[in-house]
């Protein structure tokens, strides 16, 4: 059975480029074999990169694992670079890759759910920026103890983040692994039961924090490129604030994501990775985490998301269609902020990585068979 | 001086309809006259409708009022619907109408800002519920007390709603006359100095408020067509609440702007609002504040918004670009929610809008001219 034709025919493979010569799709499916395997794989995929889903036998609910590139090697030929197996209860499933939940481990660290991710996180991005741009730069906003707030020695901005981060505290944002607050010292304890989040990344992880970072680089380089006017409006600090906090935290949480991409990566290729950590070669390690190709198509996109979500659509052929921030400035803070600072984010996270329990593990020679074994148990269910 | 020409070549007309066949535009200016007028006159205009800026002399600063339609015929010939006298400063400052500042009421009882106004909060609506579209359906977030609260009773999203509104409160959202809270018994006293902003609209305009509605008609016909899927997600309660909390106020500015329309109504119509009015005659007001090709072409732009604003761009030409929101849906929940709810707030302000004094101008014979001259001496600098 061939599946590239159903994947065609199915309709769900939405990029043109699951098409393209490129891709190889291979598969086997029999219903008559009570293990029911499927296995396909995939070339330069965009948004389904790297991942290996494994499954096997007929009955719902049976364990698929997401494995990585290097155990991978063992199924497929090494000019397929990725490549999965899947448990296949219908035709179709494996075509929507299980979705990230942060209480399914294995789904956040597969690589193409990552991906997946942060496209979407551009659009937030780009959708505040766009909200952002209806108000003025408003220095006041940023400028230490401008206003008189009782109780509260900062900035505007800052006494607005906190409340809100006081509030979403008490509902549990900060517990989740993919948030990173601005003011971690000053949270306050959920009255909701706690989530008990399985891990997914190293117990570090939420030390690695550059939300200051971010701020500084937000109110210097970002607000004067999105903002409608030079000045204040003081009748607007208080909607100008609010767009700030939302343009802050769709930072944050994009920036902080490295340390998925880091997590995945390191597990993707881990003799790798150790060697470049012993050595403390962050050069070695900026080189690994970098791909070239994928930074310019992010780019690219960013413009190209600048144009549609900026632009009234009824009027975008006409003489001036008015785009509320320019595309071009929008890929700039990308290549500026956004992707030097979630590097930053992976460095600093990777440098770290290897504990004394994770080095013994790595120099253990049944290494991969172990992880193997964990991520096979791993249910995704 | 044929103005036609110059906004052509000046390009600063943005929408393709501005030099259609059924635009009008004429003009006269003289630098030898020191009244230096100048006069343009347009037909469907789209966001340009119906608005008389007034000015005269070279005094840069001088006073530009804003002058409606029934004192507008005085000027032009009655085939030409809108039309404005600008003071010219430059070329092509009259190309740029004055924005809208709730601290200058003349710009914000213009019709043409109005309708800009109302347009771009189009965005903000599409993008909270593209931001929403991510969760799912949530009951438990509307269940009252489903969870508990410390000193709380309601649902959670009710809850959070609170903490936002208190916290506004607290800079002076709810000072702003195009905001309307959920809440407004339970705010708090800003610790900002007051902006005092001068009236714009009646004085029982805070008491309309629509809000309640509006949260039960999100929560039972919004939130299932946009959510991800049924069911709850226990871990993403809170993103969904703050995703609600966006569209609650972007629906809430949106539906409650119907104030200054119904205002800049009335201020262009009073004879026959004060018929209406006097006559309660709700059919008819409604009558009259219902414009068909107006309704149409919104409907029209959001579905293309939609489509522009929920697919990622660089996916628009594959074979399922995967619209986040339905653009028929945004358009669905327009027509049955958004523009009723809009026009019951205009038909609510306009029925109390003939207060004692009211009653007693609009039968003044020198109604006319009383409001020429306060017009005209508004300065909107």
């Amino acid at each position: 059975m061939r599946i590239n034709r159903l994947i065609y025919h199915e309709g769900k493979v939405t990029n043109p480029y699951s098409v393209a010569p490129t891709s190889h799709f291979f598969g086997s499916t029999s219903q008559s074999d009570p293990l029911f395997w499927f296995v396909y794989a995939c070339g330069p995929l965009p948004h389904t990169r790297g991942y290996l889903l494994f499954g096997s036998t007929l009955l719902s609910g049976w364990p698929v694992s997401t494995v990585h590139r290097k155990e991978a090697s063992r199924f497929v030929p090494s000019s397929v670079r990725f490549f999965s197996f899947h448990y296949l209860s219908s035709a179709s499933s494996f075509l929507h890759p299980l979705k990230m939940e942060f209480k399914k481990p294995a789904t956040v660290l597969n690589l193409a759910n990552i991906r997946q991710a942060l496209v979407r996180m551009e659009d937030t991005v780009v959708f505040s920026f766009i909200e952002r741009s209806q108000f003025y730069e408003s220095p006041s906003v940023y400028a230490p103890n401008k206003y008189k707030i009782p109780n509260f020695s900062g900035s505007f901005l800052d006494w607005l983040l906190l409340q809100n981060e006081k509030t979403h505290s008490l509902v549990r944002r900060y517990e989740s692994p993919d948030e990173t607050p601005f003011f971690p010292d000053q949270l306050e304890e959920s009255f909701l039961p706690s989530l008990n989040y399985p891990p997914v990344l190293a117990d570090y992880a939420d030390e690695v924090n550059v939300n200051d970072e971010i701020r500084t680089v937000y109110i210097e380089k970002i607000v004067p490129q999105i903002a409608a006017k030079r000045g204040d409006q003081d009748e607007n600090i208080g909607s100008t604030a609010c767009a700030d906090v939302d343009c802050l935290q769709a930072l944050s949480r994009r920036v902080h994501f490295g340390k998925f991409v880091a997590e995945a990566k390191f597990q993707n290729e881990m003799a790798h990775y150790t060697n470049l950590i012993r050595n403390k070669d962050i050069k070695g390690i900026e080189e690994a985490i970098t791909d070239s190709a994928v930074e310019a198509k992010i780019l690219e996109r960013l413009i190209a998301k600048g144009h549609a979500y900026g632009t009234d659509p009824t009027l975008r052929y006409s003489q001036n269609p008015q785009s509320k921030v320019q595309p071009e400035a929008i890929a700039k803070i990308y290549k500026e902020v956004v992707i030097p600072l979630t590097k930053k984010v992976e460095v600093e996270y990777l440098l770290r990585r290897l504990g004394d329990d994770d080095e013994a593990e790595a120099q253990d020679p049944q290494r991969k068979t172990q992880l193997m074994n964990r991520l096979l148990s791993n249910s995704l269910w």
